[in-house]
Order: C-alpha cells, then sequence, then structure tokens
C-alpha cells in the first residue's frame, strides 16, 4: 500500500553506497590510509573564498526578509538578469531574464525540463552512452522511455550513424552531457554540428522541434583551454540545464538553472511549461540565499589546476602502467578499460588494494571502469602503487 | 510538443499574482501608503538572530567542502538526530533519525509523501477544505486523484459524517492542515480522535493501511497556549511533513522534512519509498548549509507576539464592523465571510479601497476571503478606515 516502483528506488543500495561501506570497513581494518575512494563526484576544492564573503556581506546588508523570503516561483528578478547578461557576455546569445528558470540544482533542471517537454508514455528520450544513471529515473518520472545510443570506442564521442537512427517521430528530446560524466570526453564541434543538424532533418522529417537538453555542470571544469561548444550556438531547440555545484563547488546547496533558447519554437510556451513542471513537482523557488550568492559570485571560477593535475598525474601514470582510456578534457573523471574481461573480478582485485572504482555498467558501459579524481593529489600519488599493482596482477 | 498540463500550470496567472500587480498599480496612481497587501504568506517578522548568527559561526568553523558539499540523500545524519531527538522530547515520540527524511521545504515534502504512497490513477487522497491549492496540483503529480470534503460553517472543523462517506478502498491518503490555511483554524483535540477513529475502521474494513499526511508549517505559530494534536500520538500510519519556512522565517531557504512514525505499518518500506520518490522528482539532498543550520537552531522561536498582536486587532476591528469570521488559534490567516453575495463584487469594492484579498474561491470556500495578517500592525492600523468604509457600503 505504496508505490513500490518508488520503495525499489530508494531501497535499491546504489553500487557507490556499497564502495563508501566498503571503504568504511576496509579502512577500519587497515587503516585509513589504506583506502583511495574514487567514487564520489564530490568536488574536494572548496568554494571560492568571494562565495563565503558574499554570504557574510548579504546577511550583513540585507534585511531578513528578503535574504531568506520566497523569491518568485521562477527566481529572483535580479538574479536571472545577471545569469543571462554574462550568458550574452561570454557565448554572445540574446537571452533575458524571462528565458531562465532558477532550479534547486542540476537534478531538479533536468526533471522540470523533461516533465514540461514530454507528456505521454510514448514520448522518447535519447540519451548518449556512457551516461549518468539517474537520466533513466528522471525519463522515467516525466512518464517517458529513455533510447540509449552507444559511444564510439577510444574516442568516446557518440556513434552519429546509431542516433541518427534512434530518432523517431516519438523523440521529444536528447540529453547531451559535455563534459561527459563519466568518460570525461568533451563532444568536438564536429560532432555537436553532425548532432544538430540530423536533428534538424528529423525535426522537419517529422514536423516538430526536437529539443537538445544540455547538462552542463562540468561546463567550467575543462583543462588546456579546450573548446565547449555553447549549443544555443549550432540549434534553436535548446534548454541548458546548469548548475553551480561544479563551478563554485556548492553541490550540497542545490543552485542552478535552466535557460530556454529564446531562438526555440514556441519559446514562451516551452518556458511556461517549465515552469508548470516545477511547481507540479513541488520546486516553490530555488533556495533564496544562495540566489543571491549565484548573482553576486557568478563570475568566479574554481580552482582548475589541481584538477587538471590530478588528472594529468593519473593518467599519464596509469598508461605507464598499461592501462587503456581515453585522456579526458572536463569534468573530474577518468573512464578506464579493464584489465582482462572480468569486470566484477577486475572491481575486486582493486577493492582489494583498496582502490574503490565504479563499475562501467552503472553508466551502461560494461567493461569500463570509472575513477573521480575530485580529490588530493596526495591521495592519488599513495594510490599509484596500487594500480600498479593491479595492472602488473594480469600480466 | 511541450507537456499542455504543464504549460497550463505555468502560464495561468495566479489569483494572488493578479492582486500583487493591482497592488503595484494602485501605489502608483494613489501612493504605496494607501495599497494594504494580504494576500500573501510571507512572513514578514525576520528570522530569529541565532539564525544569521550560526551561519556566520559556520562558515567560521566548517571546511567549506563539509559545509556546501552534497549530504546523504535522506540528509545529514547529524541533522537528522536532532530533529528526531526534538519530536521525542516535545512530543513523547520514539522517532530516530532512520524515520528522518530532510526536503526542501513543504512543497517538496508533500510531493515526495504523495508520490510515495499513490501509484495507480484510480489512487485517492482525501483533502478537507477549505484547502491551500496546491494540494490538488501535488495530488495529480502523484497520478492520483483528491476527494474534498467540506467544513462545518462557523467552526471550520471538517464535516465528519461527510468525511466518514469519503473514504473508500481507493484512499491511500488524507491530508490534515492544522494550524490551517486560510483560515487560522486548529483542528481539535475531539476533530483529531473523531478522523483517527473513522479511519481506523475504513483501514480494517478495506484491509489495508490509510495514511494521514500532516502538513505543519504553521505548528509554532498558535496563540493564547492553544493545544495542536500531534497526530503520531493518536493514529500509527502518519507522515509529519514539515517545514521551517514559518517557524524560522526561512520561507526562501527551502529546508524541512517527511518524519515517517516507526508506529506505521512496514515504516521501513514507506521510508524507502520516500527516499526514491525524492530521488525520483530530482530531489539530490536538501539544501546543506540550512540543514546544519537546522541542527543548531531548531529550538528557536518566531515572534509568535507580533503576530498575535496583529491577529487580535484585526479580528476585534472586523467583528466590531459587523465581519462574520472564526477567530483564528493559529497561522497568520483570517477567513471573513464576505459581506452581500457577490464574492467578486465584494473583492472589488476591497480592491478600490487598497485592501488586496484572496477571493475565498480559490480555497474551495467561495463566500470568503483570506487575509493573510503577515504585515506590520502599522499597516492593520492604517487599513481599519478602509474595512470599515467596505462594510458601510453594505448597509
Amino acid at each position: 500500500m505504496f508505490n513500490e516502483k518508488m520503495y525499489e528506488l530508494g531501497s535499491k543500495r546504489s553500487v557507490i553506497r556499497e564502495l563508501f561501506e566498503l571503504g568504511k570497513k576496509r579502512a577500519a581494518e587497515f587503516g585509513a590510509d589504506k583506502v583511495f575512494d574514487f567514487s564520489l563526484g564530490n568536488p574536494n576544492v572548496p568554494a571560492p573564498a568571494a562565495v563565503n564573503e558574499t554570504i557574510k556581506n548579504i546577511l550583513d546588508e540585507m534585511p531578513s526578509t528578503v535574504i531568506h523570503g520566497y523569491t518568485s516561483a521562477q527566481g529572483d528578478a535580479g538574479t536571472r538578469k545577471a545569469v543571462a547578461d554574462y550568458i550574452n557576455e561570454r557565448f554572445g546569445c540574446s537571452v533575458n531574464a524571462d528565458n531562465i528558470y532558477m532550479t534547486c540544482g542540476a537534478a531538479a533542471s533536468l526533471t522540470i525540463s523533461l516533465k514540461a517537454l514530454c507528456s505521454k508514455d510514448t514520448d522518447e528520450v535519447v540519451i548518449f552512452a556512457p551516461y549518468f544513471p539517474e537520466y533513466t529515473v528522471f525519463i522515467a518520472n516525466a512518464n517517458a522511455r529513455y533510447v540509449s545510443v552507444p559511444a564510439l570506442s577510444v574516442t568516446f564521442q557518440p556513434d552519429l550513424a546509431a542516433f541518427a537512427k534512434s530518432v523517431t517521430a516519438d523523440t521529444r528530446a536528447v540529453i547531451i552531457n559535455s563534459p561527459n560524466n563519466p568518460s570525461g570526453v568533451v563532444y568536438t564541434e564536429e560532432t555537436v554540428k553532425a548532432i544538430c543538424s540530423i536533428l534538424g532533418a528529423k525535426s522537419k522529417e517529422f514536423g516538430n522541434p526536437i529539443y537538445i537538453i544540455c547538462d552542463e555542470p562540468y561546463r567550467e571544469l575543462v583543462y588546456d583551454s579546450v573548446n565547449v561548444p555553447y549549443l544555443m550556438n549550432y540549434y534553436d531547440d535548446v534548454l541548458v540545464c546548469y548548475s553551480y555545484s561544479k563551478s563554485l563547488s556548492l553541490p550540497g546547496e542545490r543552485i542552478g538553472y535552466i535557460a530556454v533558447s529564446p531562438k526555440a519554437k514556441d519559446s514562451a510556451s516551452v518556458y511556461a511549461a517549465v515552469c508548470g513542471a516545477g511547481r507540479s513537482l513541488g520546486y516553490v523557488c530555488a533556495p533564496s540565499l544562495m540566489q543571491e550568492v549565484v548573482k553576486r559570485c557568478l563570475k568566479e571560477k574554481p580552482d582548475i589546476e589541481s584538477y587538471k593535475a590530478n588528472r594529468d598525474l593519473l593518467y599519464n601514470s596509469l598508461t605507464e602502467y598499461g592501462y587503456d582510456c581515453v585522456k579526458p578534457d572536463g569534468a573530474f573523471y577518468l573512464f578506464v578499460k579493464i584489465l582482462g574481461d572480468d569486470e566484477e573480478e577486475f572491481c575486486r582485485r582493486a577493492s582489494d588494494r583498496g582502490l574503490l572504482l565504479v563499475p562501467g555498467a552503472g553508466f551502461a558501459s560494461p567493461g569500463y571502469v570509472r575513477i573521480a579524481y575530485c580529490v588530493s593529489t596526495d591521495t592519488i600519488r599513495r594510490s599509484l602503487p596500487e594500480f600498479e599493482s593491479l595492472a602488473k596482477s594480469y600480466r
């Protein structure tokens, strides 16, 4: 006499949770310094100093009832204007405040966007493997079905031929996540153009817009000045789902936004549907203090250098030991091919050495593991002999 | 090619929003001091001083990655324990941390609870008029149907005979909101016992639990030491949906919780379904800084005295002018019977005098208006001649 599906969703222990428990057990047995937890995508870089200073300033400057009061459902007008201005300044778009809907973080941005676009249980949403596993949960919440497109091996760019076949008259949206979790790969401009060209043709063929939902929490985490194409400049029917989780290291504060491209067909109606979906799901407004923080801090950048140092150390060492993986241009993940052909056995041998890695099966890409390198460089340094020993065990 | 229902939800301007625009227009024409906006349930009392001091202490004491990092999905363990301990201390219950799920405020508490309990489109949720209009939106989001039970006139306690008839084999839950928005009425212990007795008999008759969802954001706003019965002490299958919006004057910060009674049948499974529903709707965790604030400030109380002064001044004056309304024991609303028999005409004459009142039709109770007295006492004092003139216009 409760919702069985929700019970299953809530009671199944996630792989990452299992790893967390395993880590605790191992730490108790062998010491905390013998556990190398690469499972969690939780930024280890503190928020830029300006964030906490700004919070204190806000508390000193503004009346309590304004700081902590309701904003309008779509978000504080000043914050929305600041976000729109910043998008225009950086990407040369013509977004305005009324295209911006402030949200309780990336997950909320996605559930709201999906519910705004999908309505029938025949509706389909295309996602590219490897993908963040919650996509399938959020698509189910919108009553729609997901259609998975494989990646090309080696580059981890999407298989475009497979993509073209996956788009049907029932396709409402396509989710693009670049820089990608779990591969760290940034989709090239060539990939983006090809995706847009396929969707443009299919929209015409089926006589209705097919939206691209850009899930971009990792946009600011890119290395070596790699360009991450901004989809609004390549395609009209775009919703950008952003979060400050990674760029301001505020994952727990649940603050982000949806930007509905002003060039989208029915842009104002889609925006209204976003407002309605937010209301329906119980999102009254995004947390008010954090909206003000975003307004004042949205140009702040995270400490990319430490992530980059981690990436370089780990990537160079692992490839030297004989591991095979694509060099990630963004995010803080390395997606490594397992040694041998048994994922379970590989992960067991890894955890025997204190290396907690997430199996690729959880990202619809068996045969790989995800290493989240948002940990201290010292942790990585100390873990290297274990990675080397793991590789040797397969020789 | 978007969700039409969501579009409608998002594009229909709410009555309160209309009033807000009307107020702005009138202020431009006659001056801001000639507008008396009683439409918004936004606390005018600042957060207790301890809240902002606590935020500063947290920023000084804890590392950024902990303050602003993810907590577990159900909430920080320390916060959940503090909430459970406080419930037990105040109400003599035996709740523990694993019965508490921290949420992004009252609306999230409700959408998550409803989705956890309902699954089929034949499922029904009983609500008592007058009710907060978003209940019907949240119940629809859970794919269920609402069944409305009228209130008795004069007392605004529920019509228990009608309630008994409304409960069927399809009833999954009953929402109780006391102190009530919009009437300000607190359900008496007699009412609560009768509701529980009816539900106990019906649960037995149909062979399944029927849950009571207590929506209690106004619990701390009660006057003259009136007792608000704590439902877990009267019935087993209870979910308490709480929010700190009103008790800590933090409506914009979106922080609250769901407490699943440990005595509920399948309590652990219902809790798991709550976790699953939160996940499905995109609620990753409740805002982390505010979770820590709640842990440290949950015994703080709002400034009840100013609300009480407002209630007394307004209630005494209005009844003196000939208005008819139940004396509210809680919340910050007065639910007043209109003069004449035309609600639209009454509201028009009110707004002609700068009095912005919400029509009762929006709360499924036509023939009344809601006056939100969470405004300065001075505003109320200055509005009284207008209320008197409005009454005189009906003599």
